[in-house]
């Protein structure tokens, strides 16, 4: 039943400045499909996504966005039924134990990889998380896990269109990684693979991301009780404050064993 | 009263794995701020996005978001009053002649980059298109247009975490060039300001991206009417499949010269 992470087959036309048209040959393509979320049947969501770890997903995402409140997971299910067709795998629904608040569909919509939109209080958003614990992890740890999590990014080696989100131990090993088309649906299916196995927070863990940091990759790092978040390009200016606020370790541009350092 | 696109001065660490520790020194973070867009007084989306040119941004998002459906902008404000404060200037409301339909608030919102979700009939909206029209760009022109647009990426310079989209004439020049922390406002800031000034539909025109080429990103470029765009990075399988669709040439992997054709 699972819908499977696959790459697409593609016929390609490699192009160079020397004139000589070259012969078409097969290239893959990352996968990108739209899927919809919905907590207690009521639809959150809608996101551009690889398929694949779509139950992480969905209840990552829900936690990140701060939808669940504390509320037990029960069940984590597609729409589709017996006679289930291909799009069927495109709605996912959340299931909780009654106790999450009615969800409120939000009035507004995004760009620009931000699923944290759409809730206009930044502020108080940022003031109901609690600073994150634990002891600080070793930069050298933080420095290393990019290239450790490169062996793990299987779709972007056949691609080179997909972003990664991997879990850091604190002697530097990278022990989760997940994949997808957008930087936020990696990190959501990573934190919703730990809620569903019990390891959330995540203390005294980094998280390292493939991309920028953002603001809401922050956002989402904090959410997950992540101690430290090393990304592999520059953050911006939000983001770096937000660190700050959460009291969590900040590194951007790891790379061949040389970073910067902003929290 | 415009809105200055400034990168925000951050005490750094530089770090490197000889064990020394540098001194601090001073770096610039891109700035990152949420902006609402309305339409008619109805909000349609909220994004993150870098301060400055704003009022393309919200035209723009409207017009490629398929909200304006014809209906000529008259005006475009912020909220801002004669007592402003800062953040009046994350509000921006585009007012029409009145035949744009009444913005309905989507009901989902989105995350991964992508602002064309939220509206599940992606194929409903792919047909509302025409086809793209106008001679074909020289696919040298293209190749060339990532180099060219470079050194006008000023935020990116400061910064390294800020994408952008460039327009590209047949004979390979690239003539305007907006950038943003997200992908797709660097896009919806560009076809804003040629809307602004006329220069609707794009015809025979190209458009260059800095990062990857998500369906997304091939939808605006459709909407905007231009012939070809070209990517710094992959486009994913939904992004080819869509410019067939459109008959509009699509490259990725444009650098140094060389480049891969997907249709």
């Amino acid at each position: 039943m699972a819908v499977k992470s696959r790459n697409r087959q593609w016929l390609v036309r490699p192009w160079n400045d020397s004139g000589s048209d070259s012969d078409r040959r097969a290239d893959r393509l990352a996968s990108e499909e739209p899927m919809a979320i919905e907590l207690n049947d009521v639809r959150v969501a809608t996101t551009m996504r690889t398929p694949g770890n779509d139950f992480e997903l969905a209840v990552g995402f829900c936690f990140t966005e701060g939808l669940l409140e504390g509320a037990e997971v029960k069940q984590v299910k597609y729409c589709a039924s017996g006679s289930a067709v291909a799009s069927d795998f495109n709605v996912v629904t959340v299931m909780t134990s009654g106790d999450a608040p009615e969800p409120r569909p939000r009035l507004t919509t995004t760009t620009s990889s931000c699923g944290f939109c759409g809730t206009s209080e930044i502020d108080e958003l940022v003031a109901k998380l609690p600073r994150v614990s634990g002891d600080p992890l070793p930069w050298e740890s933080l420095a290393a896990a990019p290239l450790r999590m490169r062996s793990s990014q299987t779709l972007f080696d056949d691609t080179g269109a997909v972003h990664a989100a991997g879990v850091v131990a604190p002697e530097g090993s990278v022990t989760l990684v997940r994949e997808d088309v957008g930087r936020h649906n990696a990190v959501d299916k990573l934190i919703g693979r730990m809620l569903l196995d019990g390891d959330l927070p995540a203390t005294g863990l980094g998280l390292v991301v493939s991309g920028r940091a953002s603001f809401e990759l922050v956002h989402k790092a904090w959410a997950g009780g992540f101690r430290a978040l090393v990304a592999v390009s520059a953050p911006t200016a939000l983001a770096a404050t937000t660190a700050e606020a959460a009291g969590m370790q900040l590194a951007g541009f790891a790379r061949n064993n040389t970073m910067t350092i902003y929290a």
